[in-house]
């Protein structure tokens, strides 16, 4: 069961590069994502009505596409405008079509009912579009929920144990800093963590140049309805004040993570992470993306074992321990409107997807580090 | 769900070379086929009635089996005839028998009641035994339900699209040619399809000289209850008047394709593609044999397809277009075939398998281009 | 359904060592397996109760482990007694424990209601203490289910026919040696069977000097719930009355092999195959220990087909032949304490996995080769 009334990415723009015809599976549909020759990205669902062949085997003609089982032509509409041999053409031999929004490197597509998309909902993030920040967009798939994904970025204490060598940096992580503020949003939550004079962690040290100096590191992080992830991150040289405001040669991550459900077991996984100090090549944000890598497929590892006991044992009851506050709020809030929509009344809530944003958390996250 | 009662082709000849104890899944059970030493094939249910062990994993000893798990032995009407060690033998230890008839190279098993297997009602296929038709008989395995199959052999169209590049030739052939005739039988159809002044198909072009004279291009397929597929194919060159009876320098070909379910989700394929102006040597056939082949897993790909389609959305429901005529047809029969059987109440037309042929139509079909 | 209140083998010592976490399936529970650093084997339930994740995958610390994902930490008794970040231990947050018996190489693990395990009821296998007794413990994973390999073990018949080049000698056996002892246990069975003047089997021949002297051959199996097998082997020069008494020039073996359904259609299997005419090095063990395994995959690949016809056909019915009143004896028997402990009213038979033993049977058997 899956909100369906918002926005979910789709997929990476060089991922439809050169007429590809992308079949990708979002909240169980087969959906077909091309960009047709007039430029305009279209989402199809990628079955033939006919006999329910792949469209996405079919071959780009424009805009529209033809099914290479017996011939049969849709346009971007999901019309039917071709059947070979045949001249009349059924009304009800339509394909079902997703509405799209390309922002940045991303393309978003709407599952829900098509009158109730609106792009002016969707989650508003400037760095994605300024050129003062560089970074190299990706994706990778889990074989897990994507409520398992969203958990494992509710709670930071996990940097300390499964990222220790990687993202984390120290153990002490998870003893001695503690969340300084946890918004409850509307649609999601924000969590604002210090942890002062600490060593740099190795995904940071990588990247500059004075490697032993301690840092003061600030991270900033909200979730919002469906599953959408941003961090703010920001490593100034410890004891400076960085806290009380004095950001002198500080360093700066904007990191956003969109976690699309392929099936009920199964995530697409797109992120982005920038920096705003990259230099005139991409080698910075090269090391930034090995080093997403390499700490994502640790907790890959986890979160994918997680899945397969929730399988076996369906009866299984996680214990909640206090850190858990916000995935509990996020999950309630997300039933609440999976419900709402399920029963057919849209809740406020699900108006917008920033509706909680316009109530001025997480719009002011996203730029509380500038 | 399937008719059990009708002929199935279970096996190749050469599959039985030498001794080998072939298990095959037919329909959903596991069915032990072997020539005993009298040259006889017998089939057998392939599980030791005993404790299950597999008798294809045991040893032919004469025209019996012995289970190599206790030594327990069946001879080749299922009675056990031997326990090692216990000199009472119960009459319930026994073995399911299918009734078997061969015919050229196919062997055909009776799925069904045994009483009711009768050799007269096998489809009649002259040029199976005819030594002026020379092909190779071959097998493939699909990942689909036959009655995929049977649909994608329903429509020549798909010749234009999937095939382009090997047996059809072209797109225009589901543009220019149209059925000349399609007639419903008892228990199938036969479609008829006239293509004049055409490129020969790629892989005709193979095996000819003239690979640039146009050609007229004829299709008679018939398809059979429960998947039998034949068709007569011609080719004359272009203009002389092969439709009205001029066959002067025609080059013919005999297909036929036996789909056989495995299981509800996949299924056996044989056939066999013969011509009448090989030579001495099988470099003709092996050359048809491959584009065969070519061809077959172009439709593969899409068929497997298919049924993963259907299996992960049973809810879908196909469009029919006015090409899928026969098909429905072929369908329709087949459920009321089944419907009769599962009642008890076998209709008229499940007393033979040719009763259609002999009401004309498919045995004239199978002559027709003599 | 398995029966719960009694010993199973979990692991070999080796498994365990250097501080190992080993995590292994038990009657469908995910269990880990560790010594800790006092020495003491224990067992925990393999699955934090926070979120799931797989303790295996932690840090051994003392006798307590740390699950890696939030850094949450329980001592041997499965008391949480740290969390990271949070004060307050809620109570309960704790993993269940499984008792723990070591006995020679083995671990024996207790599945059921904790306050039930008696040591005093695990099997008395004395050889498996002695030092006159050589033998190398090892493991093979069967995917099928536990019952079908104690029914394989049941009929010595298979002897002949599964093993006649490896285990058994020759398709003899099952013809001219039959049981002459089949004594029903309360909680088995006991069956004893000689083989006079016979060719020693290939295994024995590999490890003898005299490979052509014909021999007396007495086999002695139990088989006790839930899944304890032992055989003692007996080869004496044939003729010189061996029946009678005679054991001069005798060679002799202790097997025991010990069946953990891992699932409903897996099993763990640990046996060990000892002598008592070892040298000082350990050729003859490690040339038994390949003979077996030889044979184990004979059987193994029988009992997995088995457990897929099965799976395949639950309403197959299994035909009993005289032989198989062992088993059936044996079936009934585990089914009536499995369905005892359902319903909470231990019979006697369950107090001990040894009442059979103390009213001689298995004890006497375990003693009567010596």
């Amino acid at each position: 069961m899956f909100l369906r009334n918002c926005w979910y990415v789709g997929a990476l723009d060089h991922e439809l590069l050169d007429g590809k015809l992308l079949s990708r599976r979002l909240l169980g549909e087969h959906v077909l994502l091309y960009r047709g020759e007039s430029g305009q990205v279209i989402a199809l669902n990628d079955r033939c009505p006919h006999r329910g062949a792949l469209l996405s085997h079919g071959r780009l003609e424009g805009d529209a596409v033809r099914c290479m089982y017996h011939g049969i032509k849709y346009d971007s509409l999901g019309k039917c405008v071709q059947i070979p041999g045949q001249d009349m053409i059924p009304p009800k031999l339509r394909v079902r079509t997703y509405p799209v929004v390309e922002r940045g490197p991303f393309v978003w597509v709407w599952m829900g009912e098509p009158t109730k998309a609106d792009p002016a909902v969707l989650v508003d993030l400037p760095y994605l579009l300024d050129p003062a920040w560089k970074g190299l967009p990706a994706y990778l798939h889990y074989a897990a929920n994507y409520l398992l994904i969203v958990d494992n970025l509710s709670d930071f204490a996990h940097l300390a144990f499964v990222h220790t060598r990687t993202l984390g940096g120290s153990e002490e992580y998870a003893y001695v800093s503690k969340p300084t503020t946890i918004e409850r949003l509307e649609r999601g939550f924000r969590v604002e963590r210090w942890h002062l004079n600490s060593e740099p962690p190795p995904f940071h040290k990588k990247v500059i140049r004075d490697k032993h100096v301690k840092v003061d590191r600030r991270n900033i992080a909200t979730m919002l309805i469906p599953g959408i992830f941003t961090m703010e991150t920001l490593f100034a040289p410890a004891g400076q004040g960085a806290r009380e405001g004095n950001l002198a040669g500080a360093r700066q991550y904007r990191n956003c993570q969109f976690m699309t459900p392929e099936t009920e077991r199964t995530t697409h996984f797109f992120w982005s992470y920038l920096n705003d100090f990259e230099g005139a090549d991409t080698t910075i944000s090269r090391s930034l993306l090995g080093s997403l890598i390499e700490g994502f497929m640790e907790d890959k590892a986890i979160i994918e074992r997680q899945q397969q006991t929730l399988e076996e044992d369906p009866g299984f009851e996680m214990l909640a321990i206090l850190a858990d506050a916000p995935l509990a709020h996020f999950r309630r809030v997300l039933g609440k409107l999976i419900e709402a929509e399920q029963a057919g009344t849209p809740s406020q809530a699900s108006a917008g997807q920033l509706v909680s944003g316009q109530s001025g958390a997480p719009r002011s996250v996203t730029t509380a580090g500038h």
